[in-house]
């Protein structure tokens, strides 16, 4: 028995996020068709961030256990001969039995990508949100600073959520400009529901001047939804890559 | 009675090409259908550029007749609310009525997008060819500058083609490289079927040493098909721009 670590990237348009739901479209359910396919074996993966419905992935990472002799490096290729084009296998390799693609993880970066321009190009529309107003990004920066270190992130959690403890770590949020495009670099210990899509949706208000940057801070010290923005499309959004110590 | 020129983005991952075919989703097709939705009218558009099965725009051009007094400028957003989102009119404008958008280009910008990965990401798939071998980028350029200028392109004409005049006039290819990618960058007065496809396959072959940069000479001068590389893939291409005087 041997444990398989692998940095999967996908093209969320087609699935109904990561996690496996029965008669639907999803990355983890592929997945484990794939592996059934190829190992015929009672086995299914493990994975670190479960994306949404139309959210991407550059390395999103999973496990599974496995009695075959096929090299942990030869997978990535066998699974891709049976994977569709929109998801991919970026590199396979055997890692420890105990190691937790979620538990494990040390931080994760996410990039949110909003296009500036009249009309939406629609080569992007799959991967942006369109923004046809002006935005300011001196103003996202100075608010963005507000959302890093340790904080109570309730404000910054969908209403759909059941989780207790909504106290997170962010390490860095950048704004970047890359031509017509604004790109949100998020780089965090972990996430609540939404988070990184209501923290591209408030910075975008703080942008258009709806809200003002100092209001960010606001939203993190009153720890209530209402103060933050909304949540922002999900195609926007791409999990970047997950990085373990 | 006025004409209107539209400059027209498209995916062309849906569509069979520019030219109306009746039963396929072409892009000149469902600009009609807009247009006789919006107009009640019986007007077509012309267009510039014939583009194929799978090649995108960010700008390519076309005109139509109308009595209607709809404004030039407000063109386009008219038919985008009747457009699908992988087909977006991003100007609108009344132009002289005597305009040919084909005839009176000063010249047309087509990009060729390569992604250099070991496996290709998924949400590049679409816009883009996937080169998991390494290309020598400076060779590449070499080869490049044989073609600028008047020359007869026949060695890089699909042999589909029924003109009889294979001379065109390239004014620039700049091959360009943005991170993992390379962008093979082609500007001309004109172009004859497939030779931007045929110019990046020609490219890609030298780039991996299969052609030497010398032989894009020979295949120029000795103006014969299977002197060039091979037609690289359709999704690969984007026409950006059409300039006119």
């Amino acid at each position: 028995m041997k444990r398989v670590k692998l940095t999967v990237a996908y093209d969320g348009t087609a699935y109904h996020g990561w996690q496996f739901q029965p008669g639907q479209p999803t990355i983890e359910g592929i997945l484990n068709w794939a592996l059934e396919d190829l190992l015929h074996e009672d086995t299914e993966v493990i994975g670190a961030s479960r994306t949404d419905t139309g959210v991407h992935a550059l390395g999103n990472v999973c496990v599974f256990d496995t009695e075959s002799r096929i090299p942990g490096e030869k997978f990535a290729a066998a699974l891709n001969t049976r994977l569709p084009e929109d998801i991919r296998i970026m590199h396979s390799e055997e890692c420890e039995p105990d190691f937790h693609p979620r538990y494990d993880a040390h931080d994760k970066i996410y990039e949110y990508r909003i296009t500036r321009a009249k009309t939406m190009p629609p080569t992007k529309r799959l991967y942006a949100t369109h923004i046809y107003y002006p935005l300011d990004v001196q103003k996202m920066r100075q608010a963005a600073a507000y959302l890093v270190g340790r904080h109570d992130f309730a404000a910054f959690c969908s209403a759909g959520s059941t989780v207790k403890d909504t106290v997170r770590t962010v390490l860095a949020v950048d704004v970047l400009e890359e031509n017509e495009d604004i790109v949100i670099r998020v780089k965090g210990e972990g996430f609540l529901y939404n988070m990184v899509r209501i923290i591209a949706g408030t910075l975008i208000n703080v942008g258009s001047g709806r809200m003002k940057p100092e209001a960010v801070k606001d939203a993190v010290l009153g720890a209530s939804r209402e103060l933050a923005g909304p949540t922002a499309p999900a195609q926007g959004l791409t999990l970047i890559e997950i990085n373990y110590d």
